[in-house]
């Protein structure tokens, strides 16, 4: 009857592709979830276990389907388990810190901030648009299922988003900053604030808050946006 | 009349792929070059011209080859430079710190780790086998080229790395260490050990050196294997 086809960004819904991603959104955003799909290939597990008893606990059918299904839902064919969510924004929190990416553009290194954000306890993203997609599957993945730990709200710029937040306290990481990480202590509710991998934050960001210089040799043109992020986020935590 | 194969494990020689490693290459190991290949298809850019100027400098010809030999070697259709290297194990320096990655099963993982360590002026690379293959050209270009500023020495377990550098501090990191990462100054020369992604370091280690933990958050089961490194390598780097 239902005819699955692959994520396309316009689409109201989106997919947790996998056994993993499909238990963190069953775990933590039941009340998104329309369908869980279920390879009629896959094997006992601890995994399929837990998405049972979720689904039992949720009052949530499982759909058996052919593997071809699934294959051609995730494009591998390691894919057991599926489940159709809806896609929904968000409203972030308005007492807790942020990270705010300004036009990421490459889903793996925005699903691996995901991750890395809930792994130091910031549940807050917002995204200034254009960007990669952060409902896609592929982005879903990378993060190991965080995604569905995090309030997510896209901005069609960044003025939108300083206006609806702007008791926070700004923090850019440019490459020729005010400060340095080690000497920063962030003043929370907290917007910590990242451009483009490779280009960085635009120029009119020097004058946006508190500008910070993540420490680095001279010898890299500047270090990874996941690890910028991941740096910035540690020093908050261990704060 | 050569006939330029795509890289395989077993070669003795392996591929800088892409204008920026190329560069990197010619800047950093001009003598383990063998050729630079250059596509009948390039258009003029600042990065040909460095790579004119250092082959000049160098004394190296540049040959001129049908875009089609650069498409197979690379598997892209973007690749418009070429080097072919000797591969070279190197000894490791014997008063600086290493990075000691156990097993590391991922060649984008270990890129980014490469350039991560070129970010924080830690430029000795141990592996222990079985591990991703440093030398791959995919490896090499994840690391935007930083591999040609390590040395890199692999061994076949810890115990001949550890022996090889006895008068080296060692620290693994581990989910449940002695120590926590922000209360750990580390006494150089120091072996900062890492473990697979995923799965970490064996329980063998829990009585090797001090061992580390970096704080988090307790939702998820661990970092990414190139944040934990970044993370110790930026303590280290502003101590």
């Amino acid at each position: 009857m239902h005819n699955y086809k692959p994520y396309k960004k316009d689409d109201q819904h989106s997919y947790a592709l996998g056994l993993f991603p499909v238990i963190e959104l069953l775990e933590h955003q039941p009340k998104l979830v329309k369908t869980v799909l279920v390879s009629n290939k896959i094997k006992p597990s601890t995994g399929l276990s837990k998405i049972n008893a979720l689904c039992s606990q949720h009052k949530l059918q499982i759909k058996e389907v052919e593997q071809s299904v699934l294959t051609r839902l995730s494009r591998s064919e390691n894919t057991f388990a599926a489940a159709v969510f809806d896609k929904q924004t968000a409203s972030l929190a308005v007492d807790q810190s942020h990270v705010v990416l300004v036009n990421p553009d490459d889903m793996g290194n925005l699903g691996t901030i995901m991750r890395t954000m809930v792994g130091f306890n910031v549940h807050d993203l917002a995204i200034i648009t254009p960007a990669a997609d952060p409902f896609d599957p592929k982005t879903i993945r990378a993060s190991m299922g965080a995604f569905f730990s995090l309030r997510i709200a896209q901005f069609a710029n960044f003025e939108g988003y300083a206006q609806a937040h702007s008791h926070y306290h700004q923090y850019p990481f440019v490459l020729d900053g005010a400060q340095k990480l080690a000497q920063t202590t962030f003043t929370t509710p907290a917007s910590l604030i990242f451009g483009q991998e490779g280009s960085g934050l635009p120029k009119t960001f020097d004058t946006v808050g508190t500008t910070v210089t993540i420490e680095q040799s001279d010898q890299v043109d500047s270090l990874n946006l996941a690890l910028s992020v991941g740096l910035a986020l540690y020093k908050q935590f261990i704060s």
